[in-house]
Order: structure tokens, then C-alpha cells, then sequence
């Protein structure tokens, strides 16, 4: 097939008629998919169960140092579950809390503190006439999301496979004291998979911000989540807390991570790693809003998983009920969108998003078009502050859910749509010119 | 004994000379005992561990809807968790919101989001002048840290065995829209083990607060708490979130329960109660908050306890490991102390505390005592607000982590510091009327 932008008025038109009928036909396949949200499927949950066997009645119910786990007590994590952690993301297990079930009640909690309270002793944002994060996108809707709610004004960074534009990033960081944090997922990115560069990490950590209270929210969610086994195909992360360290700024990074795509979604257990000044202020608060999380939790993961290198092991079961399905999703892209350029695509190493471009102004429509088809999306925009993508353009996929064959079939109607709403938006302009 | 206070001055002086001695002999015993935190004890801990075995490698993990467990999903608790809570406290389920293994954070969570959103649309409390809270004392010093940490100014109310002070309550709640909450633990009270009196429970409903946002902060944390097995010796509580509903102000309170002290200290489930709207509120900020709490945990209560009657069943086994250690703590009490007139102290029918009160003056100095002979003691003053008991008089005792031996020999030696310190305050006060 030519490429659209190619092709005359009446090619256009005839192309038109051709896929508004497969499309109807499709409509009438009564198709029913979401490749909306990052959700293990079945399958990967049946590779953890048995975590619920690790503990039972007569399980030693202690930790290494002796402390009961089914008692109060230890309100920062049990010291093996700090080790563990901290060696998934390459970090000391002196810099780790451990917390409840998901890394995203920890980030809130910290915007929330820095919001009432400051941030190790400055002015509580609440107090401040304007706070500003910036965002990286497509980036992932849930972080927007926090920063939306406590109002603080999101400045939209473009992303490339090498990170966030680092020049702006600089600029904004260094020039605006009203500038205080940036979400990053630096690792197999959501929604794109793309994995920070080395210089890019190292210009994070090289910033001079203008704000003393300025943090780099550095979401480490897929740090273990390749889908390949080959050491070559395995993205590499340089350690930003070491790097910061080295570059005289210890404390400007909170580091983020969770087992929830490792274990059990929703029944894993969480960490925030970062300098022990920073982690002496999250303590401060967190003895006042809790009297601990779940080492029970803690223990159930430590037992069954052992170290980094178990947790590898088991990652590789993930990766290969995982990869077939993305590899369904790139097959068609490929064979039916390939040199057609109308859209582009990531092939990500890891993680649990492929993004998808169309061409400017077209991912509402393609979304809506999917949805009566019967094929949910993640909504147009999600990835962008505010849900509002300037381009109209990006799309973003997820095929951990569905069976390889639903992944397929989800695609090839996807792909079907991207062609139609194309083409419409092709005659649109073209009728725009004669007009 | 004579009742001290009774005793010419040189009677004092021989009974000073007599404790002394007694003192140095208890510190040579080398104690080493803690009756200072509601901690359940191992062998309380024991009667839940099977709790480790209701979920193995082939259990159904799915809700009775059929919602895998294991999986992201329902932020707000599985329907059967709501139930068992909801039963727990006698409210409906659709009441009920229950997130993770503590009420705590639920409360603090709470009021953190009402100092950065306001509640159900009122003003945000960080940017009112000034924000209060009501604190029924001697009361929960975790309680008082929460309102301390944000700055809400705290207002004692005294305690009665009927409850907090009404009148006092109602004065300040209708006169002044800068109070916004007050802290209860209604049933079996920390630390005087009270339960509110039906009128009592009845004029909280009546309340008419000044400010809309106005709550009832009501920590039903030992709702199923008795310690004997005797229906006429345990405490019932009227039902609040219907009273107040009945009363024309379904909005007014926020109640919380928790089985941290019926399965795990740390790896229970926990729940809010409240109207809808309330409810409403919370989810709102819930779902930026979270992606949801631990439902493997949740279903893994439900499969064990089933309903309040398995809980109720349960409850025994604790009560039957806690009655000795409180009985214990009485005998000495009142073998040692009674008719005495140096102190008095609560006879609870549940709960996890016995509040005793010293003469005025004494408190520090008796924990102070306690400490140097080997026998820690919460922090006279804990139990107020800012931990300035203005009485110097309040000391909570907990009997529940020491075997009853070990309460025994550690309530003979608090006995001995109570006796030591008052004989010395009331030669004091006798130097002082001679100078």
C-alpha cells in the first residue's frame, strides 16, 4: 500500500469506502477487549501463588534480628525486606523504608507532607503562591493526577527514547524557584519504554535548582520488568542516588519502586529509597500517620523470593507470558501500518506499554472508534497533564491483559481504525485546500 | 495502713525511711519490664496464626463476585470485608470503606486531606487562621500527635465515666466554627477503659456544630474488646452513625475500627464508617491517593473469621489470656493501695488499659521511679494533649504484653514508687506549711 500522504483525492476516497466496510463488519464481530490498563493477567498471578504458601501455621514468624512480625514494632520495614529492595534498584539498604502494598500511596504522601509541612524544613507548599512539577510526556496519567489534585501547575517536558529534554529541564530547574519536583518513570518508561541514557541520568543529577526544596520523583516501577532474557536486549539504568551523591546533591531525589508487577498487583509490598536526610523527614511523618505497615507482607516476599536474584528468575516467567503479546501487537503494526507513515510506535525492551503516535489530531478519534467497535483504549490524552495531548497524536497500548490471540485481534481492529480515521482526516484537509 | 494523708509527720518519716529501702531492694532486683504499650502478647499473637494457613497455593482467590483478589481492582474493600467490619460495629456494609492494616493512617489520611482540600467543600483548613479540635483526656496520645503535627490547636475536655464532659463539648461546638473535630475512643476508652453512656452518645448526635465541616472523630478501636465472656460484664455503645443520622446531621461523624488487636498488631484490616457523602469525599481522594489496599489480606480475614460471631468467638480466647494480667494488676492495686487515698484507678470491662490516677503532682516522678528500678510506664502526661497533663497525676498502665507473674511483680513495684513519691510530696507540702 502507497503512503496515504501519497495518495490522490479519489485513491483516498476509494480507500475510504473500502475500510468504513471492514470496519462495519468488524462492529459486527461484537468484540469485546481492553488494552486499556498495565493489569498482570491471570497467568502471571498464577506464577506468585505461591507466595500464600510461605507462611502458614507453624512458619518461624520472625525476622532475621528476631522481632516478631505479627506484633507492632519496626515502623520503616524489616531489615531483609530493605535489603531486598534496595537490590533491585542497585541502592544501599541503609537508604531504603519499605512501606504497605504500592508505590504510589508513598509519592502522595510525599507531595501531601510537602504540601502542609515543606520539604526538610521549607516553606509548606500550602503557603506558596504557585508550585510546579514538570512532566515528562507521554508520561503516566496517575502521576498527573496527584499533582493535579493538590493544584500544583504541570509544565509539560517533550520525551525522547534518551529521556526528558534536558535543556528545558535544566532551564526550568535552575531559573524557577516555584519549580519543585519532575516525574520521571526512567525505566522502561510508561507509557514508551524507553530507558534514561547515562548522560541523561547524569545531567539529572548535575541540576542546581533554584528551589532547595526541589525533588526528582524518580518512579523506578519497571526497574526488574525486561521482556527479554538475552543480557542485550535488557535496558541498563545508571543508579541515580549514587550519582547525585557524586554530584554533591545527596538529597535531591526520591527513587521509587514496588513489587506489584512482580508478586501480586494490589498484595506486594513498596519502597522509597533516598538520602538518610531525606528519609529522616519522611520517618518524621510517617510514625505520626501510621504505627507501621505489614511485615508480614514484608516476610511473605523475603521468604519466597530470596534476593534480586530469585526476583530475576521470576521475572523471566513474567517475560514470557509477556512478550508474545507484544510481539502480537508489533506484528500488526508492522505488517499493516509499516511504511505507511501513519503512526509510529515503540518497541520497548521491557515494561508494560507500547505508545502509540498517529498523526496530529487524530487519537480521540481513533480511540472513540475503537470503543464502539468494542475495544477499550487508554483514553486520548492520558498521558499528557491535564489529559490534554496538544497533538491529539498519542495512544498508548497495553497488552499484558488479554491472551496473545485477543492482543491480535485488538490490534488488527486497532490498526483498522488508525487507517479510517486517517484517511478521514486526510479528505478533511484536502477538502479544507479546495475549499 | 492509715491513709496518708492522715499520718503526723514523723509517721511519714518512718514510713519514707521504710520505702527507701524497699525501693533500693526492688532496683537491686534487676527488673527489666515493660507495661507501657498496647502491645498483645505472643501467646496472643499464637491464637490468630492460623489465620497463615486460609490462603495456600490452591485457594479460590477470587471475591464471592468473582473478582480475582490478586489482581488491581475496587479501591474501596471486597464486599464480604465490608460486611465483616460493618457487623463488627453494627453499621450497614454500604457504610463502610476498608482500606489497609491499620485505622491510624485512615484517620490521619483523613485530616490531612482536610487541611489540603477542606472537607466536602468547606475551606481548606490550611488557610484558616486557626483550626481546633476537641480532646476528651486522659485520651490516645497517637490521637493528639495527629492534631499536634498540623498545628491544630487542642482543647482538653475532661473525662468521666459516662464520657467527655457535654456541656464543655457542646459549648465549644456550637459556639465556635474554628472547632472542626473532636478525638473519641467511645467504647472501652484509651486509657480509662469507659464506655460513653447512651446520653452521652445521644448528645453527640444532637450536637450543632458552628462549622459545617464540623466531624466526630470516633474510634471505635475496641469494639469487640470485652474481657469477660459474661454478657452483664460487657459494655454496649449506641450505635452513632444512626443517631446521628436519626438526630438530622448523617454528616457529622467519621467512625474507625480495626482488627489489629483481634488478628495481627500490623497485618489486620481496617475500616471507616460513615455517610455517604462522607464516604464520597474519601474516595474522591482515595483514588488519587491509591490504586487500593491489600485484598488478599481482606479475603484471607473474611475466610477466617466469617462473621462477628467468629470474631466474637475469638475475642474469648484473647480475653481468657488478658483477664489474669488485668486481674493481677487489681489485686495488687487494691491490696496495696486501696483505702490508702493516694491514688485511684479504673476497673475496665474490656479494652487494653487501666488509668490510674496519683495525687496531684506525682506522676512524673512515679514513672521517673519506675524507670530507674526497670519497669518502663507511659509518659506521665502522654495521655494529654501536647503531654502536659496539667493534673501531673495520670499514668496508664498496660497489662497486656508481660505474662501476669511479670505484672505482678511490676505493679508491686509501681505501687511501691506510688507510695515513695506521695510520702515525699506530702513531707514536702508539710516543709512547705512549716517554712
Amino acid at each position: 500500500m502507497k503512503k496515504f500522504r501519497e495518495m490522490s483525492r479519489q485513491e483516498l476516497e476509494a480507500l475510504h469506502g473500502d475500510l468504513v466496510k471492514q470496519y462495519e463488519d468488524a462492529k459486527g464481530k461484537g468484540l469485546k477487549l481492553d488494552m486499556s490498563r498495565g493489569k498482570p493477567s491471570p497467568a502471571q498471578l498464577e506464577i506468585s501463588q505461591d507466595l500464600m504458601n510461605v507462611l502458614c501455621h507453624d512458619s518461624n514468624m520472625k525476622t532475621e534480628d528476631g522481632v516478631d512480625t505479627r506484633n507492632y514494632g519496626i515502623v520503616d520495614g524489616i531489615p531483609e525486606a530493605k535489603r531486598l529492595m534496595a537490590e533491585l534498584i542497585g541502592v544501599s539498604a541503609a537508604n531504603v523504608i519499605v512501606c504497605g502494598n504500592a508505590s504510589l500511596p508513598i509519592m502522595f504522601d510525599n507531595i501531601s507532607r510537602s504540601m502542609t509541612h515543606g520539604v526538610c524544613g521549607s516553606t509548606p507548599w500550602c503557603k506558596l503562591d504557585k508550585v510546579k512539577f514538570l512532566c515528562p510526556a507521554p508520561g503516566y496519567d496517575r502521576h498527573f493526577a496527584i499533582t493535579e489534585y493538590f493544584g500544583i501547575e504541570m509544565i509539560t517536558i517533550p520525551m525522547s527514547p534518551e529521556g526528558p529534554d534536558m535543556d528545558l529541564v535544566e532551564k526550568y530547574v535552575s531559573t524557577d524557584p516555584a519549580v519543585k519536583g519532575i516525574w520521571c518513570v526512567p525505566k522502561y518508561s510508561n507509557p514508551q519504554g524507553y530507558t534514561y541514557s547515562d548522560e541523561t541520568v547524569r545531567r539529572f543529577a548535575a541540576l542546581q535548582p533554584a528551589a532547595e526544596d526541589f525533588r526528582i520523583y524518580w518512579d523506578n516501577a519497571y526497574a526488574v520488568h525486561h521482556l527479554y532474557d538475552e543480557t542485550d536486549r535488557q535496558d541498563h539504568l545508571l543508579e541515580i542516588l549514587s550519582e547525585c551523591n557524586n554530584a554533591g546533591h545527596p538529597d535531591m531525589v526520591f527513587e521509587f519502586c514496588s513489587t506489584s508487577k512482580i508478586s501480586m498487583a494490589g498484595s506486594g509490598i513498596a519502597a522509597v529509597a533516598s538520602s538518610a536526610k531525606n528519609l529522616e523527614w519522611i520517618r518524621k511523618s510517617m510514625t505520626i500517620q501510621t504505627i507501621g505497615y505489614d511485615k508480614i507482607n514484608q516476610l511473605r516476599h523475603v521468604r519466597y523470593f530470596k534476593n534480586a536474584a530469585g526476583v530475576a528468575e521470576h521475572m523471566k516467567k513474567h517475560a514470557q507470558l509477556l512478550r508474545p503479546k507484544f510481539e502480537a501487537v508489533e506484528e500488526v503494526l508492522e505488517r499493516e501500518l509499516g511504511g505507511l507513515e501513519i503512526g509510529s510506535w515503540t518497541k520497548p525492551n521491557g515494561g508494560y506499554f507500547i505508545s502509540f503516535d498517529a498523526c496530529e489530531g487524530c487519537a480521540k478519534a481513533i480511540v472513540a472508534k475503537c470503543k464502539e467497535a468494542g475495544v477499550i483504549l487508554t483514553g486520548a490524552g492520558a498521558t499528557f497533564p491535564y489529559k490534554k495531548d496538544p497533538q491529539d497524536s498519542n495512544i498508548r497500548i497495553a497488552p499484558s491483559f488479554p491472551s496473545p490471540e485477543e492482543m491480535a485481534q485488538a490490534t488488527d481492529l486497532f490498526v483498522l481504525c488508525v487507517k479510517l480515521v486517517t484517511v478521514e482526516k486526510l479528505l478533511e484537509e484536502a477538502a479544507e485546500k479546495t475549499a
